[in-house]
């Protein structure tokens, strides 16, 4: 059964810094499949790389390296990890990259890479994705325990995510992502909808404000829209999302990631 | 020996879609091998996945399973298939997506996929990709037969693909597809230009009109051309092309899909 | 041990050019894993390609098969060729795509491919990256011997590529390439800076001139410099590279490739 190492980076799929981390990655294991999540984040994205990272990686067999590297701080001080949980590792820098991680594991234990006999020889202070990072995906990828990287710390970096204000009938939450369609992707959850309705939640009886728009009710599926109004809808991450049938929402509505939108329960 | 499974779909290789998918064959059968045809489909367009699609899928192995999601109908009654071809399985929704395949193909057998215990837990009704599509490719890929994934139809969608107009001495037909280089493509294969001229094709005798300029004359490769001059050739799939060499067509002659071409043998 | 076959073209994600060469790869030798260096290479941009290779090939393992194709003449009278180094092979067009590998590699021997038997039957005359490139490189990761594709010969294309102007106290070189955060590298190397300080280099006594501007200094590492102001530094690849931290140098400074760059060493 070869191992698997998955991707998250921000280097993009025209220069060879993806294919460099991989080469070393199958230097050090060949029994591996690389499947990339996206190298296509921000350039310094790191909450984008921690969303998408987070979007995909439980779908993976178990035992999955999951190596992500949005690093704008490489050669300072900024640690090297590894992340444990009851499924997968994760290998990247220690700058809130799976802050996501963090909250949805059950155990988490996380360790400080200092064993530098994992290391590429003469590793340089620009590019750990290929001389730390990948070594690392690969040694730990054919069976190395985390342990032997390096000690356990406690005190590892968490991204500050504001939360959703939930009230009585309503729930403000904001923009975290925009897809490729222009999809338009809150953090305001079908869980905390339920919340709000511990009768049932009544698609019918929401409404989704933004934009100075008003959506009335939730849909099922992207078809149910009138073709050219905002439509919202649940959607494959169980997150509230507003898009427009057939078109770009993002760019209809000018939408940018951070900005407010609210959900109310009539009744 | 391991499986091959292809992906077509317009989600993109920034958002995670493709590799949620991707995850979700390896749960299944960990033991395959999963190649992009194209995951930058534009959104929503069927035809230039089917079109994709067709360019490719011939020259990969014998069994190869080739999924291809371009669905804007997920969610709603339009149905899931398997097709099966004397060499390969296709994995998709039914919305005409596989109308070049089936023009091709000798032999097919579409089956309506209704055997929901291949699919993920729960599947929801916006990422049939992930839920359903990517869960049966897996299966099929370890050798259940297709029959066992639903009952046979013969009532599948095939888009309509308006057909060239054949004259003794012409042949008018339209652009299918641009390239990334701006070459613009055409309907017009060299089978129909052979059939006006069954005494042997003299590609010094043909001409091609598009935009109001004539090309006279077909070359055999890219770099035969004139600089800066449109040229007509036969390219790699046996259709009529148009090009300018080392420079965008498409830009400079302000093509777009759809638009007529006409081709002339001089006698 | 699966066999390592990399690819480095421009042909693009969204077509399906590179998807049919990786088809011809795996129907030739099925036990294959193929990694995309780049197919995102400027169309016809040869030099983009040597460079991006250049910066990958040496982190694969052994054996690894890298096939690169980017090939404005195809079709016309340049030789397929098959380059073998001490530990990779490489296959492609000879227009000089190779050049930086001969410039690297201690020993260099080159084959023309003229065993038609290795190409897929019928070969057309463009796209030989489908037709004769992917099926050779197949038939190579196989084990079959360079020898059996064609003999060797010794007037294979080199680019020519300006040098850098070394005086005791200053470099002159050039932009080489712009990577996807917008950093501008340079031609001149490390190496080179040593040379002009036996006594070993002195990071603060080192300035950069671009675009009327002189940097003083070379950081370590990108964190480093300070917001907005442009810094110099030795990038992952041992070249003179300028960056912005977190903000795209080549916009700031307008820099485009083959532009001046100067670098001078007071005492």
């Amino acid at each position: 059964m070869p191992a698997i190492i998955t991707l998250t980076t921000d280097f993009g799929g025209k220069d060879a810094f993806a294919a460099s981390m991989k080469g070393v990655i199958l230097k050090t294991n060949p029994q591996t499949q690389i499947i990339d999540i996206s190298n296509e984040i921000n350039p310094q994205d790191i909450w984008e790389a921690a969303y998408t990272l987070r979007s995909a990686y439980s779908h993976f067999p178990k035992g999955t390296v999951h190596l992500a590297v949005v690093d704008p701080g490489v050669g300072s001080g900024r640690r090297p990890i590894i992340v444990v949980t009851e499924s997968y590792y994760f290998v990247g820098p220690d700058n809130g990259l799976f802050t996501l991680i963090y909250q949805e594991a059950e155990r988490i234990r996380v360790h400080h890479i200092t064993s530098t006999h994992y290391y590429l020889p003469n590793p340089g202070p620009t590019f750990h994705g290929r001389d730390i990072f990948a070594p690392v995906a690969g040694w730990l990828s054919k069976g190395i325990a985390s342990a032997n990287f390096g000690d356990e710390i406690t005190d590892y970096v968490k991204m500050n995510i504001p939360a959703t204000k939930i009230t009585p009938n309503s729930i403000e939450g904001h923009i975290v992502h925009i897809d490729r369609f222009g999809n338009i992707i809150t953090n305001i959850t079908y869980k905390e909808i339920q919340l709000l309705s511990p009768e049932g939640v009544d698609l019918g009886a929401t409404s989704v404000s933004f934009a100075g728009k008003s959506i009335k009710g939730l849909k099922k599926f992207y078809a149910e829209a009138a073709p050219g109004e905002p439509g919202a809808i649940i959607n494959s991450s169980g997150a509230l999302e507003i898009f427009i049938y057939k078109q770009n929402a993002r760019t209809s509505l000018s939408a940018k990631r951070g900005e407010i939108v609210r959900l109310a329960v009539s009744r």
